[in-house]
């Protein structure tokens, strides 16, 4: 198929995010057939061959990925990760029950809060008082070894505050809100009782929600919930419990084909890292701009930063779009800017982001 | 842009179901440079101006073709109609209260009994005893003025049985579990306290469910209640509690448009009665074909049919596939036939539907 010349911009958005651009051409070579289907993906069954097949594969590879362990189901929800807030409670804690939530962002303060009327919730740890920059010390965790689970957010967006490692919380199921980190690098999925992320970063289009668990825990899910909460319903039904998001579903499993055929995890970890070492190191080394996150714990995902002068905000902002530098506009919380760095997101554009900024202060400092 | 050339076939699958082809190809053709964003429609926030540009005008569009009332809201939510089965007795009723379901298929008996754990869920009427071929008399439904709410199903996909009359049942807010009949003609909204319909029939794809809602009720929502449960919270931000399903959104956008450019509901109602007609004429006059609802209640959007001898079926479905119509094959729980005549559906794909019927009954006759 032969397109109109494309004029797509550097995208460094926070969500949803940038998506492979061979998966985009794909999709679209097919979006109107696909496969030996007759119709589109939108247009089939989730019931029939064709799109089971696909659904099949589309798990197999993520377990490729992930070396997700044989004792884990893995499902494919809707809701995003803020209905996920909710539905674990629900699922593995009893009402009275407490849970431990370590706070490092505004995502973890979300997730506390909206468990907050379905289990003694309780802040075990928060890096707030210092603005969540930096990660509170594990040896001042206030861990109950009775909770039924500690969660915690590897990768806070709005800030730009991640764990580079899993911490140890002994034998209580730990539970990580993974949207904004999920496959960025390798991980351990043997050390998690249960891992979600909404789709929009690195998996697909938003509108679906993968949740990975470890078999046991879903003796938990209480048989008086209504099926559609339900994580041993789900599972027992293999995600089709009800219709899914079907063409998420889809595209999340070409972005996963995308990430095979790059090599897999351990090659886009490199990549990540690099693009991330990139735009730091080119905040540290100028006067103009900053990142005022602790060195140990900044994200490669999303970086924020700012402006010496905040005054100038409104024209790196105007310029940088002019230069075909998307999204760069940070939330609404902390102002300044933020570049997220997401698997799709190319060195190039890091590249591209760099010498406009280089640019830019010379021209303004 | 130039396609290769299609092979679509004549799709009638029950859902995920036949879009307007215009708009698979205007989504193919903006797939990868939505707009003067720079990026895919599935690229960009949520809450960017052009998202929510596009969203607004989605909304308003609906509100035209359905001519909503200013009293009510209208939510872009996700997790299907089946999660509105929880959904909607959480939001809209105390747990010992009663609801009132009318239930005329297979989806209500799965409303009611995914109720069952959130409310005093009392089935007021079935026509199960006839195995749902028909409606239960008006007169016969136990209703209760007390009940929270009625709860019915306009048009049952499997067994194909329809309401072509909205019923009166006094002051209790009545509730439409529209998924399968939306948009398919007119409606007067102001009958109803809420309609919701999952998208992937006569909206878009899966992954969206729409949710019109009379403002009124949403005082009944707890405030206890997980915020993303709650569809008062929902509203109060317009949809935009978490991130929703945007492409999803921008698809029922654009079958909006599509369905204003044809000419509105009023058209579109002319057009499936027109081929509800062709099919159950031509089957009604066929001693090999047979549908076994009452003609009063049967269904515009689903009709299901069995053959003289069922030991013909497998040759009928692949025979129908070979000549690419896709998707007869009848619900597994009623066997035999069903074709699905949702909104995208042209009246050429009946007309080629009854003409295959005819040549196989002539030659297996």
């Amino acid at each position: 198929m032969e397109c109109l010349p494309l004029s797509r911009g550097h995208n460094f958005s926070a969500g949803p995010a940038a998506l492979p651009e061979a998966v985009l051409r794909r999709a679209q070579a097919e979006l109107l057939e696909w496969g030996t289907s007759g119709a589109s993906v939108m247009e089939v069954s989730h019931r029939g061959k064709e799109f089971m097949a696909m659904a099949e594969q589309a798990e197999a590879d993520l377990r490729g990925l992930l070396a997700i362990p044989a004792n884990y189901k893995v499902l494919f929800l809707q809701g995003g990760a803020t209905q996920q807030f909710a539905q674990i409670p629900m699922n593995l804690a009893r009402p009275e029950q407490r849970a431990d939530y370590i706070v490092t962002g505004d995502w973890g303060e979300k997730a506390v809060r909206e468990a907050g009327s379905l289990v003694r919730a309780q802040v075990s740890a928060t890096s707030a008082a210092n603005n969540y920059t930096a990660l509170p010390p594990r040896a001042d965790w206030d861990l109950d070894p009775a909770s039924a689970y500690v969660h915690y957010t590897p990768n806070e967006t709005i800030r730009g505050v991640e764990f580079h490692e899993v911490p140890d919380v002994g034998g209580v199921p730990l539970i990580a809100d993974m949207s904004s980190t999920i496959l960025s690098r390798r991980i351990d999925v043997s050390r998690f009782g249960l891992i979600y992320a909404g789709a929009q970063k690195n998996i697909g289009p938003s509108g679906l929600v993968v949740l990975i668990v470890r078999e046991d825990l879903l003796e938990r899910c209480p048989s008086t919930l209504p099926k559609i909460f339900s994580f041993a319903e789900h599972a027992a039904q293999n995600s089709l419990l009800n219709t899914p998001n079907t063409f998420g579903w889809y595209l999340a499993g070409l972005v996963f084909q995308w990430l095979k055929a790059e090599g897999g995890l351990a090659v886009i970890e490199q990549r990540n890292r690099r693009k991330a070492e990139t735009l730091y190191d080119f905040i540290d080394t100028s006067d103009f701009y900053a990142n005022p996150v602790d060195r140990a714990a900044r994200s490669w995902m999303n970086v924020p930063f700012t402006l010496a002068d905040s005054a100038l905000d409104a024209a790196f902002l105007q310029q940088s779009r002019d230069a075909g530098l998307l999204a760069l506009k940070g939330h609404k919380l902390v102002g300044g800017m933020r570049a997220s760095l997401y698997n799709a997101v190319e060195q190039a554009s890091v590249d591209a982001l760099v010498d406009f900024m280089r640019d830019f202060a010379r021209r303004n400092g």
